[in-house]
């Protein structure tokens, strides 16, 4: 068995899937929940995603093989705090943020000496629903986890974390975690700042109601990515505002081209741009699950 | 039996569908489709969407009491004009356009006198392929039909074009035309332009695979909106062009004060910004099926 004590920082739909992903396939014996939410961590009971929990996260740490820090980003300092004291030496910690720059420098600064057993990571995947009752341990089959060590990282801690997430039926990789942040913020940071505001812009403002009546695919899309957790895309925002703000300049200049040519009536320019653009995701769907 | 013969032009993922939904309601004896892709149109006999075709829109609309005319929008005056004098009288003709205050000032120019028998339609419905294989009967259920008969439109001629759109298992309700075209600016044409700037921006200028690789729940959405038909989408900008520029104007606004917000930190108005987002989604999601 990979794992005799888990401890779940965070059960939400990340961290519950995963709970659930290793005891289903028999590769933790225990698992210890820690949040703020009772009620939450009675239905991740009920479910069976964990067994017991904790309320304080240094408690919950304690005797742990593995901690897996599944919360928003703007919380990793106060967790990093609040458990550095109660880690065992051999104890790894991973999380499952989705900015890596950010997280690698608040463990560097708030686990001390404990950071080399500190494996940073993301799972590529989650839905816009949020808490344990979301979860599904197939969450994670056919996805992607990028775990982004450092030079300084524990090469068997970064074995361990690898073999976990291959457990729950993901492809694990690694990457320069800055390279990690540049492609989230394209890939997943801007669209969800994109779809924020326009389902913000359309109805949040004004509640015209009558747009949801007659969403068409488009904006159903769009109002789905905006179902999304408000603080933990606050949180994403200000973590990885460079790459973010980079992005979304580029979107700008882009779009700009866009509206210029549909203002002019540019047809080639117009049929330029989508056809690009068709050809691009055609040719990679298959890249794109 | 509703309809005797029907002709479809276009026998496309919309066309395709209606013919075969009413052929499974058994309120349709005979379709002819038309078009210009005899590849397609010999699969559409394969599949069972229509019984034989025509190539020439004139002989396609021989003695048909219905004829829906389902293309690009751009392609709208060619194809009236083709069929002009050959309908009879009493032949009713729709469309399927995603927009319809262009498509009403076509058929008033190009069909002349017969322009009373014209309904306005437009299926919320639809996925991002295309072509006749991509259609299945049952695209329309649960989905909303809008009708926009004009002051000289037929009442008879808008009956029957409900009661065939109520037989795929959709609702049809009536609107003025022009609040037609704002709302679909908001809820399909702005997200298109959109999705299709943005993969265009992202992938489609430098070819930047890699992105697709990690495309996490936000960047999937919108390459899947991308995938959609380019003259399709082409001909919906410039007939529906004051629409959309006014849609993207109130977008280019909101998304400048949430860039501002990110840049600055102001926790404040990105949580405003993304909880009203959320909030309004949550509270009318039971619209957006």
């Amino acid at each position: 068995m990979l794992i005799q004590r888990l401890t779940i920082i965070g059960v939400g739909l990340i961290g519950g899937s995963l709970a659930r992903a290793l005891k289903q396939a028999g590769e933790c014996e225990e698992v210890i929940g820690c949040g703020r939410n009772l009620a939450n961590l009675n239905d991740a009971i009920t479910i069976g995603a964990i067994d017991r929990y904790e309320t304080d996260p240094a408690l919950a740490v304690k005797d742990a093989d593995m901690v897996v820090v599944a919360v928003p980003l703007g919380t990793m300092p106060a967790i990093f705090t609040a458990i550095r004291k109660a880690l065992s030496p051999e104890t790894i910690v991973t999380d499952v943020g989705s900015v890596k720059t950010s997280v690698v420098n608040d463990a560097r600064q708030y686990l001390g000496t404990h950071f080399p057993q500190f494996v940073p990571g993301h799972p590529i995947a989650g839905t816009e629903k949020s808490g344990v009752m979301a979860s599904f341990p197939e969450l994670f089959q056919g996805r992607r986890v990028i775990l982004t060590p450092t030079a300084d990282t524990n090469p068997r801690a970064c074995q361990i974390v690898t073999e976990m997430w291959q457990q729950t039926g993901a492809e694990v990789l690694t990457m320069e975690m800055q390279h990690h942040d540049d492609i989230l913020a394209a890939t997943s940071h801007l669209p969800h700042v994109l779809a924020f505001s326009l389902v913000d812009t359309l109805v949040g403002k004004n509640q015209n109601t009558e747009l949801f009546r007659f969403a068409a695919g488009g904006f159903r899309d769009f109002t789905r990515i905006a179902a999304s957790d408000p603080i933990v895309w606050h949180d994403i925002c200000l973590a990885n505002r460079d790459a973010i703000l980079n992005g979304l300049t580029q979107f700008n200049a882009g779009l700009q081209q866009l509206e210029n040519a549909i203002r002019q009536g540019d047809s080639e320019a117009i049929k330029a741009i989508f056809s690009r653009a068709k050809i691009a995701r055609d040719k990679f769907s298959h890249y794109s699950q």
